[in-house]
This record gives structure tokens, C-alpha cells and sequence, in this order.
């Protein structure tokens, strides 16, 4: 029997100066001429992050093994490069026969199964036979099924794990169901399987592989258009109307709610305002909620993607500031 | 016993060339100097819009009953004025004793007091003892509750109507509530509290007058920063504490979500994103809706606070218009 | 033989007191409540433009023969509508048989024939053969060659005429194969394809009827995904290889060349920034040309899609207007 | 000895349906093709401001007398186009030979005497001799001391009447000259002489013609870079330090503050910031003044060139309106 | 007698490799999880920086002294984190009974006393009683008084050291004065009063502790709100009418001039677009010359604030460079 | 005869621990007030880029030799600095007389005389009499043709080395000669006038020392006014006509095509939109192209100019990835 082999040490445990002898990720092998001959700069990857690598010799050897998207063992130093570390590689070989994926790949709070469960739930519960059969076909695919249930929503800002994106996809529909039941004029099937789709196109823009790269597709037609193009695929194939495509599509297309966040189309009908908009929230949500849980109480690390510091007030910290700095309602 | 005087002849039933004696509200009288003395230029309101006015004589005579603010029986011709209507004055008279208020202002498709009666029991399904005694306070101050349940929302973009302001209030409440079952880390309590506190300033930003026209503290201060104050104020009242007012406030004032959009802080904590991208919905919807309910299918006239038309699919348009525009899920 | 009726009297000539009796398109109908009853408010059009209309009286029988995007012959009054003419509908008959498209359609300077013809030597000079069959396949369709010919290639800037896609098509395939001459690196063959599909999605968004109104799926799509959506069916027709597919795709998706201008994604490649500077180019020239063409020498008027007016400097002018206002190399 | 012409009836003044028989000056002539010949569509301009005319026959003998820029006896009847008057021409004669300049030019409140001196004062105080020998090099060209008294600061937004431009100079020269007394380490004598170059080039942008039109370098070139030219070629007739020619010129091209305000820089030195700043004060206060003298007590009219309405407190206002709107410091 | 401790060790003085025994104030501490149990990151603080630390072992112990906000004596070693140096913390004891601040606080070229005798002799001559009285009441009160003088005008762009808030504050104030007299229509009474209270809310917004940090109520609702609300708490106390309560808390929350730098309204009266003119002019005068106190001549390293470098002119620098690189009124 | 010193160490080759002894320009020499006197910091400059340096010792006798702008042998180590390379210097001498010139700055793929010599040919193709003097008065000049053939195009991102500005004004030059062929309506004498001027004042506003430094009036005016001025003073040297001068001068200050990008006017003729399409396209195209030749295939490093990564599709590379990641035209 095969005996899978698990990681010991982790990129972000790596410190200057230990010994290192390890299985990663090759992310990156770039060939450059020095003065004495050729050197490689190397990028390894596994769940933890990320390390730079530098070969100074035996290059042509070493290429054999450290090939992008590879795994290898790794032997050699962990040295000094403008104060942050990277491997000094002395050696590689080939990693053994089976790696464990996950110990490359994060994962989330939730096994994406539990997720997956949820949207079968509420898809069943679309009444439009057409819509129905939409989502039912993509669910039904077990190739789509398990590569949507491997995505992650977006590569770094949230949901940027293994599972992510039936996560943040369930959560987006479950806020939709509520929405639907406050505003009685909304097209309840149509936004449900709005918010099932909205995202499909990020299983073809990012590839589940460490570091969650960009595919080429990605980079030049981008989930957007993919996801449009995958609900069109599916709709011809189950012969949904051309009016039911059109609204749903519209829907997929103009999620990120301005053209400038990349929608080619901005939301023009109430279905697709409102999805914009939980979508939004949902992703602003997730993407707070790690750097408010790194304190207990008051200022957060600065959120890239709000562009400003969050504030968490904790259950002591009110005590024991509230006096002395925030005693707002009185004179200055 | 005093009869309530009800108009008959409404600013946007009147056509060039017509004869009119009615009461209207006076919302601006301007004396400006012509080549023969002076003249005025004046605009009259009621519940249906505007219409502007002329008076070339006896000018003296006329700005004792043409106040601004005033109700005057007005009686004249209508004539064009740059292709629109407006009123010649010939002569005018004060205003019975007692006009019906509802003449002079819009009311929208709900009674106010219905709104009022949603808020009050979301009120008090807030557990925390002192966030509750906070909006009680409002609420059983009956001054307060007067004004509140008769105030607009909006000047123009939503809800611009006597009672509108109750109406969104309630609305955002109900979409917090649900959104808070959602994320359990979100404080439920402060949420509805920030909810129904958000637009409280508009009591005063605008007046329920004809046109709701801005006051002066609307123009210098604006909505947000008098709400905050009266939050503020009754916060001191009832003796909440110095976090819990901190937080609320950062509600009030954070809820526009951008700087650009009016306020003067972003939102920094969860609550304070989620009820901006609700209040942000709530007051988008409802913006769009009278546009969409003003076609049966197809594009809307322009909304411009949304910069863009809207579409509605219309249940036969579907049908009529599909085969011939829209067969999408076929190559050119 | 049927007679093809053909127009004397046209929309820009219409003056206020006029008696008229003329075939239009109906454009728009709105059924609206007045004081006394419904009444009917109606656009006309035909290729010098439109004319608002009314019509107060017999709307129910006016309704059965004025219906949107008919042909009708309308008689009645012209009449000033704020200060503009509009028609008093007074009756309304079906058109004649066969009436002159082209009197309801503007046509460009050229025939589309000749910009077809160049279009199609372009194709044939493609060395590649999967883009070369790829652009064949859509000329060699019949539909789409008659779609594409007498589609306008904008509904307002630039090239807003019948024919005016291919001329626009064509001048942008010339200007790339000039400058893939100028620049050695780049891959002539998928910039001539690029150009000649950019656009190509125009033929769907913008519907070839009086006033080229937007198509429900040029609103809830746009011309940038449904021309890639063509493409990729061609594509899967002719069994064009993934990558050039892709890089093609990428050409259509990016020619906008922002995300802010509908682009979902910004050119990646040398061949897209190309194309995007290219098109952007001729799109400009064009749009400026009619503002040009009015004046002898000066200022033109405000061309709205620059955001400026321009200039242009007459034969004459220069001298007749030089020594007093520019003497520009002297000191004040 | 020939009698100066003054006009009796000015643009402002026109109603419709009067008929007319006076000097204009021609601010716009288009010939136009109509359905029966050419007609004629015109513009007139006095110091009250435009009006547009039309002549439908006779059209060449017009073009004869009507010819833009010249003044002519204009004959007709004042007739509705669009809701505005418009002068339907009938006849035209030349003008007397002598008009009244002013009768076609707005003028400001003071004249520009007063502000010239005020300069000329301000001028000999400088100190640095290189920088003082430019200012009066300027100011003792009689050919330039007049076009300088005469220029307008703006076509539009701020001190747009003949001597405008010194009024607005010698203001910014005070407020410069109070500034550099509070902050010890400014360049007084650098300031000052930017303050009185900054806006120079305005001479050359707009021609002193009534409407202030721009001319053909106001168009191609624009006030800033002209000036600096005025500047460097005054520099290098005086002989002036490449170094203060370079400082000063910086003051000149940096003025606007901002790249998309139109300076080619922004500006780098504190002499720059500081006359960028007061520039800009003076102007807005400008822009604003005349808003708020039109009204005795609250909201002005909005004011395009601030970007919102201003407000104004009357001294009567304050108490009439306040108890009722604006009681701020109370809780709601 | 206590003796108070003096620094001889600073931050900005510390090298990699250095022994240190010294006093720091402790402005973060993070307890984080390592493979062999907890460690600490840490940051210290003196009025000439910051430096990170570390804490590897012990870390129980340590964090009894370590505490956020508390002064320590630290020892230990500096080592290299990321080419930065950073003290390795080896062991710490409790700071000496009394500190002196000003080793921990960075102090401005004026001692406080003097620019609050500046404000003092401005706050006199304000002639109107209503507003003097709230100005006198502000500065009669001895905590305040004592804060306000400690306060700093930012974080970090400009005055940010203690006594930077009342020489920045006297600085507008003066130029408000010169600016009153310029203009003659201008309120120089509200003026003052605006200059004196525009900036009051930093006092509550930033802590005057090492390292200016915010404070709760500085992140939540900022100091734009929080001095609005101290100057209407004083208002009420001393009885201000309302209208010169809402005209001066206009000035004051107006005062940064546009919705996207934070005023919640845009500056609506004269003196408020005056007050944020002078207000923006000290504060880019203020930010600007410590950049180019650094350079003798020439190009100043980047100023953040200003998005730009900015250059000097240095007495010697003039010919030395002038003639190799600016020789600028030559033709090339 | 003096024989020239050829460098045999360069900046990016040197590595931390290692000795040097190697003449290097110096382009940075600050003298800081430490603990213990004076020290130097410094930065050194060759063709392969910076290097900071810093001396501890001696600083009075390192100073006379260490002048910036100079060339110098500098002996010392190399040290690391926040994990960079720095170079600490512990002696210094003046460099040998002759240097040669070609080590200290980057140049480009084509020799200078090539782009000269089709510069010159274009140039002779110019049929107006008067733009041809223009051209050749400037390309006669031999100071002018050294300093123009020797200029970069920019600073950093395009043509960024000796001989680019030439590349570049070519490869504008050679665009512009097409592009007139296409549209018959434009002035090609003008345009191609245009393209040879539109950036001369890069040889003004860079000076061609190693790391290309901006000179004085380069920060002070910039390249845009800076070539008008040369452009003019030219124009009146040779006599061209006003109008010509004027159409060329728009065309030079207009050529950046934005305010917000530096032009002080916007493009506002045929020639002018032309141009600045067409120096962008070059622009971005040369600043692409480095990042595109460093992969074979799939994504490039991140381009700042452009704002974001482009890709490269690879001869191999198509068939190795393509089947994995990019199987676009198949439904999800």
C-alpha cells in the first residue's frame, strides 16, 4: 500500500539559518544569467504561504527536478535575502509517489460538503421547472460538482480556500431567500438561481493548485464571462427559454455592480440590483471578519480590500478604555 | 363649525390658455426690477408639483398675500412661459382658514401609522436593556413621534413622501433582523437600534412643507450629523453607557459608507458595514420601483440616481417581444 | 405591381402650424391618465430624426393602428409643445404596403458594399487558416453578411448609419494591418481576425429600425459579450483551437480597453492594446468629423462623447482672422 | 464732429412680440440649407447679454451687412423660438460709425483705474531689482497696460467685465503681500511678482469683444502656457536671471494647483503653494458673491463653478426664520 | 526628592548588534502562537521613533512588565528583523517612578505658552459678546486649556508634535484676521471664532501619548464630529443664539472643504470657503517645509501629503547648477 | 594618450560581504548629524542601476572627493543594509581622467545614427515649405542633433536609455506617415511637423547623466512647455507663419492628450487627436515589450505604467498548458 506522505515543516515556520530538508510546491523556476554562469530564483509554496528559493549550482540538474507545479524534496539553507528568508537549495529529488493535497492547499472553517448540502437544499426549492433544471443539471455533473466544491471564491481577499466558493455561494443564496421574502415584487427563482450561478466562472479562472494561480483563461476572459458562458452551455443543453437565459445571464454578468469592478453591464433589472448588493456584502463580511478576530479589542490591521483599519470592541476592552479616551457624550 | 377647504385644480392638470382661481402654497416670490417698475416672479406648490408664476401689476398689493410659505387664492391665466405652463397672476386673497394639509403634500402607498406599528415591535424585541429604553425614549416622546411618522425619506431619489421616512425605517429594520439571524456574530441589538436611529436627522433636514424644502440646519449641518446629536442627546437622558453610544453613533454617522457620500467616518465595525449595504439596498429598490412600475415590459425612462435605465420583463412581453430581439443562444 | 411609397415630408421639416399627412414609424405610445379620460403620447421617426406627437380624442380606435414600431400614416396639426413642435393627431391610417426603408433608416457616406468588398480582401490576405476559416465562416453566412452590412456600428457617436459597422470594421482592419507592418513582433493574422470581430456584437445590441433602439439583450448583455459569444460559436463550428480562441476572445472582450468603458477585461496582450488604441482612434475621428465638417474655420460646436469642442483652421480663415486675435509668437 | 451712438434697447430687454430697430453686435452667422433656399441663423450680443436670431429671405443682401464680429442696425419683430424670444430679421443696415463700446461690454464695479494703481503701488514695493524691472517693464508698455486694464479674469465664472482681470490681480497681490508677512520664510518679492503675472495671459486668451470670445490660441494654446511665453520674452528683454525666470515662470504655469485644472504642473515650491491657494480663495469668493447678493436671507441659486447652492444669513433672516426651522441644540 | 529619569538611548539611535538597557514606552504587544509555544511582538517607542521587538522566552513573565501604554526598562539585545533593527528582549523591569514625557513626546520649535498668549490676545478683540463668551469659556477652562495646549494638530502630516493643535490653530487664526480685513463683507468675529474651533475635536480624536495614537472615539466618529459637538455643548452652556450656533458649526464641520476629505457638508458661506482656504494653506505650508528644511538646493525627497516632491532654491545652489542644466530661455 | 578606464564591477553585480575597489558616478551625497558627528549617506550609479552607500569616518576628507555628479574609485565593502547591499566606504579617490561614458548609462537595442538617419529621410518627405525649414533648422543645429540623439524617451517606462527619444520620435513619426495615408483629410505635413517636435523637451527636462536625473527646469516646467518654447523660438528664427506656428504648438502641448496626464490643453484638431493616439500606442507598446520578452510564456511580471500584468503566448507553451487549464470553448 501506497503510504501518503505528510509535511513536517511549513514555509511559515522557516527561520534563517536551519537546515531544511522538505517537500514543497514548485511556484516558480526562472533561469538568469549571472556573471559566473547561470543561477535559478525559485518560489515554493505549500498551505502556509510562500518562500523564495535560490540555486547558485549544478543548475542543469537541478531543472530536472524543480519544475513549475512540481513537487519536490528540497534540501539546503534557509539564508538571508534582503532580511527575509529563502532557501539556499543545495539539492533536490523528485517528492514521493503521493503527496497529501491538503497540506499545499488551506482550507476553510466548514467541509465544503456541509455547503454543498445547503444549495441542494435551496435549489430544490426553485418552483420554475426551467431554473430548476438549470441548476440541477450543473449539481448533477459530478465533474462540475467536484470542481466546484474544491474552488475558492477569490484568490486572496475572501473565501480563499479549498471550499470557499460553495460557502460564500450558499451564503449569498440563503441571503437572497430572506431578501426575496421582504420584497414581495422580486423573482424569487430568478435570484436564487442568480446567486447559484454568479460566481460558477471562478472554477475556470483560478486553478486549485497551490497559490491558487490564475489560469490563462482567467487572465483573458475572466470569471465573468466564463460563468456567463458556462449558464449558456448549460441552458441550451436543458432548452431553457431565450427570456429565462437573458435575465439570468444578465444577472451573471452584472454582479460586481459597476463596470469599473469589472461587470460589462451594470444591473439593470431588481433581481440583479439585489444580488449585487448581498454579494457585496457577503464578500466585504468575509473579508473583514479575519482581521477582526486577530484582536480581542480596538484597532484592526489595515483591510486592502475595504481600504481602512476595522474596530472590534471586545467584552472586556469596553471596561477598561471606555474612561479614560472615549468618554464621548461630555465637553471637550 | 370650519370647513376644510379641498382644491379641485392641482399644478399639473393646468394647460396654457386656461383660466384659475385656486388655492395653492407659495414656495417663492422674487421682486425683480423690469423697464416699467417692478414685477415678480413667484412659484406655487401643491401635492401634484410646481408651476411658476408672473405678476406684472399692482405688485404692492399682490406681496401682501404672496408670502413665502403662505397659502393665497390665486387667480389668473395660464400662459406659456418657455413652453411651459405658468401662472399670469391677476389678482390674489388669502387662503380659506383652514386648507387640508394633504392637498399641499404627497402621501405614500401606506399609512404611516401601519409603519409606525412594525417599528414599535421590532423595538421591543431589542434585549439589551439600555438600547431599548434608547429608542423607547423616541418613541414615547410624542413630539418626536409625530414628526417622525410624517417626515419624507428623501428630498427626490426615495420615499419622498409624508410617512416615507417610517416606511424605510421599518423596512431596514426588518432586513437587519433577517440579515442578523444570518451572521450570528453580528450584535442584533445594536443593529436595530443603529437601523432605526440612521435617518432620524431628516426630521430636521427637511421640512413638511410643500416641496420639503431644506432647512437651515439641513443645509449647514445635514442629516447625519443632526441625527447623531439627537442620538447624543437622548443617549444623556437616559443614562446609556459611553460604548454603547459610541457605537450606535458610529452607525448614524457611518451609514452612507463613503466619504464622498456624505459621511464623516467609514464603516469600521460589521454592524456598521451591514447597515449601510441595507439602508444602500433598501433606498436603491426603492428608488427603481416607481421607474419599473412605469412600463409593462421594456426599458425605463432614465433613473438618475442610479445613472442608468432599468428593464422590466413584463409577463406577455416575454412572449411578444422574445422571438424577434432577443433569441441570444444562437451564433450571429 | 406593388409601389413602393416613398416619403415627402420629413420629421426636421415639420414646422409649428403646419397641416400634415405623412407616413411615420411609431416609436413610442404611452396611454396616459388626464382629467377627462385617457390620451395618447407618441414619438414619430423617420431618417432626419423624430417629432413628439399627442393625440386627445378617439384614443381607442387611434390605439389599433399607431403601435410601436409600425409604419402609419398620422394627420393632423403640428402644434408648439414647449416652445418644440410636436403633431395633434387628429386620425391615423395603416401605411401604405411597402414603404422606403431608406426613408426611415440614415445611410452613411459610402455604399456598405464597398466596405464589404475591402473587408473581404482583408480576410483573405489572413495566412493563418483556422482565423482565416473563422472569418469566412461568418462572411459565407448569408443572415449574418446581410445583418452585418446594414448594421450602424454606434446608435449615437460615430458611424450611426446604415453601413456603418463595416465601414468602421474595414478602416480599423486597415489601420492594423498598417501597423502590424510597423511593428514586427506582433501576430498579424490575429489582429486582422480581432479587427474584423471587435464589433461584431453590434449587429445584436443595437436593433436596425428607425432610431436603432437598444435590443433587450444589447441591454442586458451589451455588443462585448455577444460578440464573443458569436465568435466562440463560430469557433466550435469551424473547430478553431483553444488558445487562438482565447487570444482572439481576449481581443473582443478587451477592445474597450478599460473596465470603466464595458471592457471586462483590460488588454493583456500586445495585439489587444493594438486593436484598443486602434479602434479607439477611429472611433474618435469619426465622431469628431461631422462637428468639423460644419464649420469653415474655428470652434465647433460641443462634441459631447470628446468632452470639448474643436477647431479647425479654414483655408481662408487663417488669414482673414490671423493678424487680429493669434499672433501668437509675440510677446503681450 | 460725429456723435457716439448709445443703444436704447439691450438682449435683456426683448419680449416677444415686439418689433425691434436697433444696433447689435453679430456675434454668430450660419447659412443654412432649408427646404425652400438658404436661410440664416444669427446670434446678437450686447453688454446685457444674447439673444439668437433667424432671417428666412433676402439672405444674401444680409450676409452683406451681417457679418460676425461687426455691429449692424438690426430690424424685425421679436418672435418665439423654443419657448425664448428671438429676433426674426427682417432688414439690416450698417451701424452708425461710432458705437459706445460700453453699450456692448459688461463693466465691473470699480474702474480700472482704481485697481491699476493699486498694482503700480504694489509693484514698486518689490524689492529685488531683476523681478521689480519685469513688472514695470510690463506695466510702461502703454500698449499692454491697456489691453491689461481692459481684459476680463474669466469668460464666465468670476470677474467677467472689462477690468476684471486687474481687479482680480491686484486682489490676489494683497492677500499674497498679507500672507508673506505671516510666513517669514516666503519670497515676498517672488510672490508679488507672480501674483501680478499668474493671470496674464487671460489678455490673449479672450478677446475684449463683446461675449468675450476665445481666441484661436485662447483655443489651441491657453492663458497659462501664453503667459509664461509674455513672461519670458520680457524676461529676456529686461535680462533677468535664468534662475528668478525659472522660479517665476514656475508661479505662472503652476497657478491652477492641478494637473486636470490645466496647470502642465503642480506646484513645487512655497511661493507656488501659496499663490496657488490664494488664487483659488479669491476666485471662489468671486464665483460666489454675486449668489449670495441676490438673495437678503437663505439658499442661493446653485452656483456650477462651486459645485452646490451657497447660503446666505440676513440680518432680518435670522430671526424671522429661525425659531421655526433651524432651533439646532435642542434633541429632536 | 523623586529625580526624574532621563533617556540617554533612543529608537532612532539603535544599530544592529547593540546591548541595550533603557526605559521605552510599550506601544504594542501581541502574544502569538509559535511551534514551541508562545512568543511575544512587540513595538517601543521614544519621542525620536518606534522599534519592533521580540520576546522568545519567559514570555509570562515578561508580560507582566510589558504592558500596552506602560513605560518598561528593556534589556536586551539588537538584532536584525527583515535588514531592520529590532531589540530581542531578554529581560524587563518596571520604569523608574517618574519619567519625563517630553522623552516620549515629540515637542514642536514654539513652546505652547506662546502661541496659546497668541490666541488669547485674538480671542479679545472678537467683538461680538455671544461669541467671545464661548471662545473665553473654552480657554477659562483649566482642563481644557491644558489639553488643548498638549495636542498635536495630525497624526502625521503637519504639526505633529505637542503644541502643534495651538500653533496651527494660532496660525489660522492670524491669517483669518488679515483675510477679515481684505475683505470688508466678511463675518471677522465668526471668522476668528470658526479658526479658533475648527480643529478643537483633535483633542478627543488623537491621545497625547507616544506615538499620537487614535482613540476609540477618534476611529468612530472623528474629530470633525467630535469638535462640532464641543463647541454645541458649550453653546448651550453659555446660552449662544442659534443661528450664530449654526453658522459656527458649519464653519466647523465644513472646514475640510469636500465630502471625500471628511466634512460631512461642503462649506456653504463665505467664511466657511474662507476658513477651509486658510486652513488647507497652513496645513500644506506646515506639511511642505520640513521636506525642504532637508535639502540645500534642489529636489526634496517625497512629500506623501502632497503626492509630490517639491524642490528649493538654495542662496548658494542657484549658480552652482544653474548654468550646466537650466539654462531655460535659450531655444534647444 | 590617455587611455579610457573601462568599469569591470557594476552595481547589480555586487553582493553583500564582498570587497570593491571600482570607479562608480556619484549621485547622492547627504552629510547627517549622527551620535558621534557627522557621517555621509550616499548612492553610487553605473549602467546596471543604484547602490547605496555610507561612510562612517573621515567624512571631511571623503567629502572633497565624493561630490555629486561626479565620478569617483570608491573603496570599501559591501555591507547589508535593511537586507540590501550598501556599499560602506572607507576610502575614496578622483576617478582617472578619462571615463567611459557608455559604462555609467544604459543604451538601447539600435544604435542612435539609425533612427537619425530615418528621421532625417521623413523629415526631407515634408512638403510645406515652412514645417520642413522648422525641422531641418532644428535637425541642422549640431548642438541640437547631439543632445536630441542622445536623450531618453522617459525616465523610467519606455525608451528609458541613450538614443530612445530618437527610437521613439521615429517610430511616431513612421506611425503618423500611415496613418495620414489612410485618412485623407489629414494635414500630413503638419502631423509628421508634430510627431518630430511632440517631445523634444525631454532633452531639457532629463539630463543624459547616469540615472537620468530631471534638471531643474525639467521639475520647475516640464517637458511639454519646455519643447513649445523650443518649438517657438525656432519658429520665429525661421519665420514661420503665425497660423502654422500656432496648429504645431497644439500640437506639442496637446500631445499627452489629458489635462490629468500634464497636456495644458486638450487635442482639439484632427492632427492632435492623431497624434496623441498614436504617441500613447508607441508609448505603451515600448514599455510592454521588456516585460514580455523576460517570460516565454503565460503571465509577466506586473507593468506599473499600465497597471497591470500582461501575458505571452509562447510557440511551445500553447500546447504544454493548453489542454490543462485553458479548454475554454467547453461548458463547466
Amino acid at each position: 500500500m501506497i503510504e501518503i506522505y505528510r509535511k513536517r515543516v511549513f514555509c511559515a515556520d522557516l527561520q534563517i539559518g536551519q537546515e531544511v530538508s522538505e517537500v514543497f510546491c514548485v511556484a516558480r523556476v526562472q533561469r538568469r544569467a549571472g556573471r559566473n554562469g547561470y543561477f535559478l530564483t525559485l518560489e515554493f509554496v505549500d498551505r502556509s504561504g510562500r518562500i523564495p528559493g535560490v540555486a547558485w549550482d549544478e543548475v542543469d540538474r537541478l531543472t530536472e527536478v524543480l519544475v513549475e507545479g512540481a513537487y519536490a524534496r528540497v534540501g539546503g539553507r534557509v539564508t538571508d535575502f534582503r532580511g527575509e528568508p529563502q532557501i539556499q537549495v543545495l539539492n533536490a529529488a523528485p517528492a514521493p509517489p503521493t503527496v497529501e493535497p491538503s497540506d499545499y492547499l488551506p482550507s476553510g472553517p466548514a467541509p465544503p460538503e456541509r455547503s454543498m448540502a445547503g444549495i441542494h437544499r435551496l435549489a430544490e426549492s426553485i418552483a420554475d421547472a426551467g431554473l430548476r433544471s438549470l441548476v440541477r443539471a450543473f449539481l448533477g455533473d459530478p465533474d462540475f460538482a467536484r470542481r466546484f466544491a474544491a474552488a475558492p471564491a477569490a484568490k486572496v481577499h475572501h473565501h480563499a480556500y479549498v471550499g470557499g466558493l460553495v460557502e460564500h455561494t450558499l451564503s449569498v443564496m440563503e441571503l437572497c431567500e430572506q431578501v426575496a421574502r421582504h420584497y414581495a415584487d422580486l423573482d424569487r427563482d430568478l435570484l436564487l438561481a442568480g446567486a447559484f450561478c454568479h460566481d460558477l466562472g471562478k472554477i475556470r479562472e483560478l486553478a486549485v493548485e497551490p497559490g491558487f494561480p490564475y489560469t490563462e483563461e482567467g487572465q483573458l476572459a475572466g470569471h465573468i464571462v466564463l460563468g456567463y458562458q458556462m449558464v449558456l452551455d448549460r441552458a441550451r443543453e436543458i432548452g431553457l427559454s431565450p427570456e429565462r437565459m437573458l435575465d439570468l445571464g444578465h444577472l451573471v454578468l452584472s454582479h460586481q455592480g459597476e463596470l469599473e469592478w469589472g461587470s460589462p453591464v451594470e444591473p439593470r433589472t431588481l433581481e440583479a440590483l439585489v444580488l449585487h448588493f448581498l454579494d457585496n456584502l457577503d464578500s466585504k463580511i468575509a473579508a473583514a471578519r479575519p482581521f477582526l478576530d486577530e484582536v480581542d479589542h480596538g484597532r484592526t490591521a489595515y483591510v486592502r480590500s475595504l481600504g481602512r483599519a476595522l474596530f472590534r470592541r471586545g467584552a472586556g476592552g469596553a471596561k477598561a478604555e471606555g474612561e479614560e479616551r472615549s468618554a464621548p457624550p461630555r465637553a471637550g
